[in-house]
């Protein structure tokens, strides 16, 4: 209990299920004691009038990626994880990419070169699978589960990475074998299509449209196709990004009937909405908000929030994936600008996860802080095997966020700290705002200043989530 | 009210909604009178302590197409037609295949060769779409709606005939325009085919695993699929040989929702299970029951009745689809042998529909006979529009079915008369038989003895289904 | 076939399953022939262009009910049946009112005495039960089905006819034992009690918060009770008059549980709200509106029709339960006015619940002619047991509505014929009208003029309800 | 960090969201520490191999109470405690019982006089209410819940306890103005008495008919009930000991709606079933096991298991309820022996909680270690406002209980320290068992052995639940 290198005084500490007014102690990066009285450490935080909560995981954040479109990701890993730390933010989990015709092994070692020593914040990588052949699923994938990539990601739309339901099946059955968690994004292509270009026909072209496109029983008639995939092989899956009403009574449809299906949602999903879109043309703002799932409308609100409240939502996310608003108009050729269909999809978010799910839920009274923990840490480690994160517990990494709850902040583009050149939510007033980021120890972030540097975040191997090994352990279904 | 050609004189005369004690009067095939006290007509029947019924129709018959397995099917028309009419039908509906790469034209063409002249009952034809081409959606499918071809059907499953999503879209599209009523087959093709592979490689090859390897699940989700499309479309479509909870319950969720989704059922999903097809392996008898979906258990055989009674099934049909058992047992190679995938899927039923329902339905209290009819005779007529058809009323085709209600009988092969060698009910008791079958006012069968000749059906070209005048009515969802 | 006393020539007869073009004969008031090219009859009527149905049956009505409010009801018999007559009606079945300490026998012959050559149309008593005494249950319930009277209604609220849930299960089971079908108003009375205390204390008593007392949570919780107790007793139910989604849910449910609960509902609860209550004092037009359930919203309007079309429904009914203006502004002491508790209960609606249907429903395209037919007369007849009426067909009673489907009414009082003094549909415009009532052959209307004398309609006993045969034969649920 | 009076060290401390290796120090009875290597303690306790968990609360307990077969209790506070403390429990809730004519005030002191000096752990009361006069509601209810009995009980059913619908509804609203929580039983009073003389009459009077009279429908019935009161009156409730499906599916509706309803289980009813109660006779053992709701069958088993695992329920208590097995066998005289009707209603459980839900929970896979916790302990503390209970973190109460996860132990009546003479659950096998219980730092069990005294626990005045502030914060519902 003694040389303790940092010590956080007097804050509210809360965890996913606890709270306790009392002293955190570090030593070496840990946390080695929460206690009343801790002995002075080297460097003392005075925490009083805050909240100690666990460092925010964001298990889905897109950094550095090419678009389909062509156009570049406005964040790469230096500045998305600055603009993570600047929102509370310890972990992020983003996706190295597998294009078609590439091995899993060089997506990994790509996006590794991408992030090494360009990160403000630890990280760890789903893997974006979308070429499934036998050798990826067969060797590849064992391999690097075992080496900490613990968990794929699947698209069921998208026409350089959609997977056919042949080639689900066979990613869910290894990733049940080797232990794999997967994520699915739940559009159906084909749908999406379709109904792409009967609009684009009928001249309906604006980013309104994106939304038209895809209504919710596309990403409905999807999340039941992917759980029907997941009940006939036996495997646990989390269904990303959800947006509405239907989608989210599948997955609790499914739950309900003793699935291990989990659920993720985002703050584009309680606070923005198809009429964002709304504009007269392609030059207009509403592309600033086109994004996949597109964001619903208030009863969907309600929806949401009910999945949150009942246990059909494990995890709360940003899915940040920015873009640049001249890089959402298209392609600056005049052909490109032809149709919302070449917008690229996508939002920047991980800044302003925690306020606004803090704001909307826990100020208006939707969630208990503890739940805000759980839906923006806790549940995260646990799901995506972060076995060091997500708790304020002797043993585990220092990564702690001193939370100033009754803040009153109005978001804009300045404080977003991320790469993009815009705010889907600028001018929105919240409450509750992260005052302080602490990373193993070391402060990163004070009163909205970045503090470190980008060769502070490590790479994290994750261990195999806890839902994947009690699919692995329970066996085949045949 | 002079010059009756015959009379159906005492009997109890039952439609859909109404009894009647009364005689019925037949000039030139139609129905031109019910009345009491009709005059002498130029033929008599005698039909006290019988029902009239409106003559059977079966709107799930296939008859003269070759089995993908490359099998001959048992029943071409003739023998088909007379099961059915030896069956208490006097219409049945079967099918006009278009093989890949064949016009939809030379498709109608094709079956009304096998047709002509051949049938003892009426009959008209739903296609079979399996090449959706530009050509065949916009120009040959408007022209034969136009010319009484006004449903078709479609498959989620079987490697000659599957439509993949995005066609399944163009079809259930162009059908709502031109007002084609679809029928969808839904069962999940790729989760079939990575299930059948999984148990052909664990060496599960014998008739039993072909049930295992199409679960509820792949059928439920074959079937929210297809709904999903129905949807987004906005046209009805008519889910055929629904064969347990599961998918049941699609079809009762979407009903709920408001959507125009229609559903079918069979004898076999009420009276066969799964464990009929169990055997020790590819000689024994379990083949003789493999037909897709597969038969389920006694707890679906509930579920069943429980959408028979709530008006989540319409139409009670036979999917009569006969082979000899030898095709049953595979193509004569060893190496055809090795897998219940080689096993054709069908069974014969036609001649046993409208007793089997009876006796379990009626005499057990869970439906009435009104509700009879309506399952196996009017509810065809209105929904695949047979505007001539399916009611006992003046102007109405004299199709007539003279039911001897308490009649016990145990199912038998010799009492068939169709041409598979075998029924899969041998050896059933049931109550309630078909004493007389009548076909526009002429007696096709009495006392089990079939007494017209294959050249006496007609060909029937059928109107626009009520359900898909009012989805084209509507107009297209966008 | 000859010697018809009258025929009714080239109208589209239409009855709950079928329609043609057909003449109708009539001899001695029953119906003899339907067929084409009927002989002459000793009177004609010219149909062509109009649609010839069976007779309106109007399961519930009140008439010459005294009123807990001490006000008297707006109509007997004789203006009540005229009124039934001139909406198309041929039959209407009120209520036979069991006063407390009263006998069962003593009530019957009361209401016979009121009907004695006071009605139009034809009739039958349904037994209004607010004490079960041993003696009514043992003795004379079973001997009053067996004249005729085979139907009873029990109330969950209202102070003079409440039953406690004791009560509910021994009437319940008492019906079952004898084969009389129960009739429940369903809501909760406790509930009601409470809120209207909380509301007159709170001096929110003008009729809108007649509304706000009895939300639908009090009738979906009766309606849940009732159903409770049914599955308990193994006994089939009507819960009647169902006002909006969370009631015909509980419907729903149950009937998809294999359980035997019937639906009716009102044309008030597809075409009135809460907000027709709405006014600034005691002395305005809410108290027109006001009746138990209350209207709702149109939000409930579409789950209703979700339940019409769905077959949670089988009967559509008026509940007419006329009063007087001025007695629905309370009895004339200042004390009594004031409260919403004190305004009478029921609106009058005999003479539009067809053209309302009709034009809501058949018009725009919510459900067919043969529903129409089957919602307001045959299934009336099956579910009271009225084996001669609700069908066009030999045999039958001649109750037949001559109606004029596209004819333009705008809804008036001086049309209404009834004895209140308003109408709450005052102006609304509907589509479809009856234009002649025929009662066992005679024509009782006219094109809006009453032809007949109100002693022209006669005592119905009726038959045991198919549904309540079915539960008396399988018995006692232990 | 000094001055230690307690530390158990090495243990794998689990709370309900987060697991650590690590240290707890105690001083003057509170947690001041959890860390690694902290300084010597004045005791030390090793827990290496073993789990620190926060000690048990069981919220649901009955000590002390008469029967109203005039039977006694089998346990009063000394015995009951003292069971509690050998089942790994530090704090029980039991009732303080208000007789009908007897104040509140009285109710609580006499069960203070009860519970005097005579208790093993610390304990609060909740208020059983039967008589729920205006003093009662308000005056006495806000002043006791001022001194923290801060919930009270209602029962549906009962002769001596039932409130109707109106008291319910009174209850329910007085509850939300001052805070208190209100705990339901529900079950249907007047179909269980219903259904209890038809068994009676019908000769079926031995203890297995106490099931039967009792059916699911009657619990799922009063659980709708309770839920639209609570729904009308904007209150939360607690619906306890739930037994099956049919009750939990209305809890799980309810909280999809939005409403506040709080659900609890016990271990009989996912481990005995209806048929232990089967006997030849009134004297065989079935008696033993007759507690309301009774126990149902493994079907529904899996079905609270599913509540579990969904969030329905938030507490699994015990529902205590201890008679001798004499007691059971009804009152003395030959007459009261006529019926399972007089069989005493409850069993002895404190002692079996923990280790049966550790042993189908956790070692079956179904729950987590972290739900355990949660399911035993830190949600009775939040839901009933104990706010030094529940977890382990600093400033909380020293109760901890190390257990010991992979003990094996076959469930005798020797090891339950209970008052009554049997135990329902003798020769199970289970596995994990409490090694030591600790109650405000003092050992009050070690390795099976009681230790402390029974003046060693305290009573607690309690805090509002956070579910009952945020009811009455928000409002009345009018």
């Amino acid at each position: 209990m003694k040389n303790l290198d940092l010590v956080i005084r007097g804050g509210e500490v809360i965890t996913a299920s606890d709270h306790a007014r009392a002293d955190v102690g570090v030593r070496d990066g840990k946390i080695v004691a929460v206690g009343i009285g801790l002995p002075k450490g080297k460097r003392e935080i005075d925490a009083r009038g805050l909240i100690v909560m666990p460092g925010g995981i964001d298990s889905h954040v897109h950094l550095a990626q090419p678009s389909a479109e062509g156009t570049v990701m406005a964040d790469g890993f230096e500045s998305g994880t600055r603009s993570a730390i600047a929102g509370g933010n310890t972990t992020v989990i983003p996706f190295a990419l597998q294009s078609r015709g590439m091995s899993l092994r060089d997506a990994v070692a790509d996006y590794h070169r991408k992030a090494d020593g360009q990160a403000y914040c630890d990280y760890g990588f789903h893997i974006i699978l979308t070429d499934p052949t036998p050798e990826a699923l067969g060797q590849e994938l064992p391999a690097l589960v075992s080496r900490g990539y613990t968990s794929i990601k699947v698209f069921m739309t998208y026409d350089d990475m959609v997977l056919n339901d042949r080639e689900l099946l066979e990613v869910f059955d290894a990733a049940g074998d080797c232990g794999a968690l997967v994520m699915v994004h739940c559009e159906g292509y084909d749908a999406i299509r379709f109904m792409t270009e009967k609009l684009e026909k009928a001249g309906k072209i604006s980013p309104y449209y994106h939304a038209v496109s895809r209504p919710e029983a596309v990403e409905r008639e999807a999340a039941h196709r992917a759980i029907s995939h997941a009940e006939i092989t036996g495997v646990p899956i989390m269904i990303v990004h959800v947006s509405g009403r239907e989608a989210m009574e599948q997955i609790r449809w499914a739950r309900n009937r003793g699935l291990r299906i989990m659920g993720e949602t985002c703050p584009q999903y309680v606070s923005l909405s198809a009429d964002d879109l709304k504009g007269l043309n392609m030059d207009d703002t509403g592309s600033k908000y086109v994004c996949s799932p597109p964001p619903r409308d208030p009863e969907s609100w309600a929806a949401i929030w009910s999945g949150i409240q009942t246990g059909v939502f494990q995890t709360f996310s940003s899915d940040h994936c920015p873009f640049y608003f001249e890089g959402k108009l298209g392609k600056k050729s005049a052909a490109a600008r032809s149709s919302f269909r070449w917008v690229p999809n996508g939002i920047p978010g991980v800044a302003v996860r925690m306020p606004l799910l803090w704001s909307e839920g826990v100020m208006k009274g939707r969630i208990s802080p503890n739940e805000f923990v759980a839906l923006t840490s806790t549940n995260h480690a646990r799901i995506y095997g972060l076995a060091q994160k997500g708790s304020i517990a002797p043993g585990f990494d220092a990564d702690l966020t001193l939370w100033d709850p009754k803040r009153k902040i109005t978001i804009t583009q300045s404080l977003m700290e991320h790469g993009a050149d815009y705010t889907p939510w600028e001018g929105v007033e919240v409450t509750g705002w992260p005052a302080m980021t602490i990373l193993r120890g070391e402060i990163m972030m004070r009163d909205g200043e970045v503090l470190g540097n980008p060769t502070m975040g490590n790479f994290l191997p994750r261990e195999i989530s806890n839902e994947a090994l009690r699919a692995r352990e329970s066996g085949d279904p045949f």
